[in-house]
């Protein structure tokens, strides 16, 4: 008989939604199945598991799909509750939590994108947006060693897996995060401490050849 | 002495984003002091209550913001948990309702401002895009009273406020959202004979001579 409790994840290597995922499955030492997706040909499961975006990650639970990686590292956090809690239960330091987490999707994300996949002024103006991004998050960290406080938690695994594209950015934008914020790479390192991160986080030469690839095959500069 | 439970929401009278606040402080039954803002001359409470996006709406409770409207929706859902639940409690219906809820964001929304803002050929792909939107959470919806079932919850009070644009966006568009999306606008109805939400949602007409006003203003044909 088939395990209906099976947790299945659909993602790609490179992914930074997909390592959320993984993060926080580690956190929360869940055992499950890996299936890697081509993105170039997607699959017949991923489809029917997300008509709608037809994007990874996807987590298959009870046999049913949750789909977006912060919706995703949520919905862990809350059925796995005993274990390592990600998101706080006071409703405003929840609330912040999720702030950041979306400013990560809505500020950092767009602009790292646009530093490799951009060029000339473009990139300029990326890179100036990427770091200001970058900034704001290590005044909000302040002197604290998690963004939630003493405790590695939601805005850590929402950011965290930048960290492996950060040699990329940096080799296409030719600039140095550490030079601009010290802090948030020590940060970066003290979660690279723990092994949900380390085991999860791609290679970064690994993923700039990749990217390299990506770029010669499907943006003509 | 001040009232430090107070509750404050900062707003401007047109936004959809500040309405879904406002429908779920009133399914809550919650007082509150509502403080309008000039967002052509932003104040400095605002400035310094979300420093960050610079944004409406930002609800202030105990002297502190929550800003981004899902968030705080999800806020005020957490704080008076015993009045009028919107989000499910159990966790898959709970990702199901957030999932449908950021649709709206990343699709709706993007796609009803080309409708207006934009002319030609891009607003007759915002139209195929908005529609196409709308029918897909049309499907979601089904026979259900409400997306949630059979009470008005999260992607309801996610989703409501856009009604009130219809008509903006029908005259600009040159199309009815009737015609293509029939259950939709019945699901809309019977949202319009709660008062939370009557109560909220600005005058069609007022709200598209507003929308003429601005683009005389600000957006050049």
């Amino acid at each position: 008989m088939e395990d209906k409790a099976k947790v299945i994840l659909l993602g790609s290597p490179f992914s930074m939604f997909m390592m959320r995922v993984k993060i926080a499955l580690a956190e929360k030492g869940i055992k499950y199945e890996y299936m890697e997706e081509d993105l170039t040909n997607k699959s017949p499961l991923l489809q029917e598991m997300n008509p709608i975006h037809q994007k990874i990650p996807v987590l298959i639970h009870h046999g049913r799909p949750i789909c977006e990686s912060l919706i995703i590292v949520e919905y862990i956090d809350m059925v796995w509750q005993n274990n390592a809690p990600l998101l706080p239960s006071d409703p405003y330091h929840r609330a912040q939590a999720r702030f950041w987490a979306d400013f990560v999707d809505q500020k950092v994300y767009h602009s790292s994108k646009r530093v490799w996949t951009s060029k000339g002024e473009e990139r300029e103006v990326a890179k100036k947006d990427f770091l200001e991004s970058l900034k704001q998050l290590e005044e909000f960290l302040g002197e604290k060693p998690y963004f939630g406080g003493d405790i590695f938690g939601f805005v850590d695994v929402a950011l965290i897996p930048f960290y492996c594209w950060f040699y990329t950015y940096e080799t296409f934008g030719i600039f140095k995060v550490e030079e601009e914020c010290p802090k948030l790479i020590s940060w970066a390192k003290r979660c690279m401490q723990k092994k949900s991160v380390s085991e999860t986080l791609a290679d970064e030469k690994e993923l700039y050849e990749s990217v390299l690839e990506y770029k010669k095959k499907f943006i003509l500069d």
